[in-house]
């Protein structure tokens, strides 16, 4: 039987572990390595999704955790599924719930069965467990699911993040047991292992043995320093296959993408440019811009002269500061917009600088112009 | 010189005073009976501009008072005026603001000189004059400008209401010999006079006399009952000359714009669409829908069968629900389209029904769908 999703090289870079390559899903090719935009509620904050595809964006990341909540996956699937709910008709990646939940803190308990949690919506009592959790993704009916892992916290001791992994590697066949129709859609593994170097080789070891069509390198950017993360990532790499997609989860920062690009990663995610969109909060060629900022007051130039976003295109800086002090839902359509088309084009400058080799003089020119990170 | 804008009967529907025309401005022309969508804040909430313009709306209202306060006026003009500011380059139409700061109850006094008033957004005092609301809108630059005057209230004595009425005809002269560029932007006359039909007739004989280019119908709807509304109005058309556009202001409610249509009136405008969207209320053809009512959790058919807005051919109702229920932005732009567009295109029929002299039997038919009001 034929994956549905199946990872294609294309190029690598000859002085780093950057690749040029294509993930091929039942929605359509995606070009690597490439930016998801996030639509947690099954939609992309205040975009339409044509929008989102207009821009270039041919893969979105969608939560399992809030879908089973509301509206309830069951209704997604009686639906149509969820491509058809929020009228998306190129690839979704949906994640597993499992960062969601170990996230809720008190209002979580783990045992080897699964997690326990009452819903931040009303408080009702749920378990998500590898199995519901597949139920869940099946349901959606996503290109990519991804396992049910634990992502261990940063500070944690050795041996809580060596059980943990090893739960997550058991929780992992659990998935791929459950997972029947693995030509509609495939199942990722997750790595984990903290800052433990050799605990990452041991999950990486653990799950590659699985033989899944694409691995993802969990429990990174959970509030340790940058260097520690970089370094680890570094090693984490190495120890998954060339021929499988690899997916650093919820990195999305331009100097993140750029290191994980370098160190050999072909997918992320994040809400970044929508979340800082609604605060105002824009991504520049020439960095950040604070759209609030009195300086802009009577600035009638677009945010950023070398972007021909929908935004820049039609909008000054004057009357983007106006709509945002003004409370204007505009002001967040405009931003996310605007946020998610830099990081898109900021994707496909990588691409074509892997391409043509030249992809560190690209980071560096990028560096140069975006200022301090 | 000729008017910046004119008015032109095309036909006269045989049974009622309603009529089919042009209003032609310097930013297009417009169809009329025609509904104006209210960007109030220099933007149609939720909406891209030419989100509103592929819809056939080819004029907006804006708001004087609001731009004023916020980003402010010369910034606008800075911006070469309120087209380029929001991108909208059809008709706009502001109001004077008159009718905002009457509405801001204590924070007002009224004098012979204009009006004293706080902003209701940092509480800073400023003064509205007949003078300073031309300034306003002269910097603005809209199409149509509105002359400064005092919406009295409901009830409101016939004294109370004969001297306010004789103050906004003072008023009207003065808006009218501050505004100099009448080939760049019109002053359109408002009509006072309350409930009585004789102050009404005393108001329309005063400002007529001025000979603008259009006049509008202020001070109804303002809570008196809708059959007192609907016997004032049938009266005060017949005080304006036929050759020039009729705005009755602030009207927009699908049975509101019918009455005022066979009654005669060109213009309508009303924040209404767009408000009622973003409490989950929508108009369809079958009458409202409120989207959170817990029976389309499962309703997988569009919100109106026979509606072919963007929202009707892309989404289900569930997950309208669903978008509102999960408080996304994507649920007020959704219906804010479908609402304003439920709008126009229900004006557009009534412009093909007047032509084909059947508006009557085309009002019948809406009223017997879209249930009782």
């Amino acid at each position: 039987m034929k994956h549905a999703v199946t990872y294609e090289l294309l190029k690598s870079d000859s002085r780093t572990k950057a690749r040029r390559g294509i993930v091929h899903t039942p929605h359509g090719d995606i070009q690597t390595p490439v930016f998801m935009p996030v639509g947690t509620q099954a939609t992309v904050k205040a975009m339409r999704p044509e929008q989102v595809a207009d821009m270039g964006a041919n893969i979105i990341l969608s939560n399992t955790y809030h879908l089973y909540l509301r509206p309830g996956h069951d209704i997604v699937k009686e639906a149509g599924g969820l491509h058809k709910f929020m009228n998306w008709d190129r690839a979704i990646l949906t994640d597993s719930g499992g960062f969601q939940v170990f996230s809720l803190g008190k209002l979580r308990k783990i045992t080897e069965e699964g997690v326990k949690f009452q819903s931040h919506i009303d408080g009702s009592r749920h378990m998500l467990t590898p199995e519901k959790a597949v139920e869940i993704q099946n349901a959606l009916g996503s290109d990519i699911m991804m396992a049910f892992d634990e992502c261990a916290p940063y500070p944690a001791d050795r041996n809580y993040v060596k059980n943990s992994l090893e739960r997550t590697t058991r929780w992992l066949k659990r998935c791929k047991d459950a997972h029947k129709d693995i030509e509609r859609q495939s199942l990722f593994g997750i790595m984990q292992g903290g800052m433990y170097k050799d605990l990452r080789k041991q999950s990486a070891e653990e799950i590659v043995e699985l033989d899944l069509p694409g691995y993802a390198i969990g429990g990174l950017s959970v509030g340790e320093p940058k260097e520690l993360m970089l370094d680890v990532l570094d090693d984490c790499v190495d120890y998954l296959p060339q021929e499988k997609a690899r997916y650093l989860m919820g990195v999305g920062t331009p100097d993140y993408l750029f290191e994980g690009v370098e160190r050999g990663i072909d997918m992320f995610d994040c809400v970044l440019p929508t979340r800082i969109a609604r605060h105002g909060l824009c991504m520049t060629s020439h960095g950040r811009v604070n759209i609030k900022n009195a300086k802009y007051e009577r600035d009638f130039t677009p945010l950023d002269a070398e972007c021909d976003c929908y935004t820049c295109r039609n909008y000054s800086k004057a009357y983007l500061r106006h709509l945002f002090k003004a409370d204007e839902m505009l002001s967040a359509m405009l931003l996310s917009n605007h946020n998610i088309h830099f990081l898109l084009k900021m994707m496909e400058n990588i691409r074509t600088a892997i391409e043509e080799d030249r992809f560190l003089e690209y980071k560096k020119e990028f560096y140069d112009k975006y200022g301090r990170f």
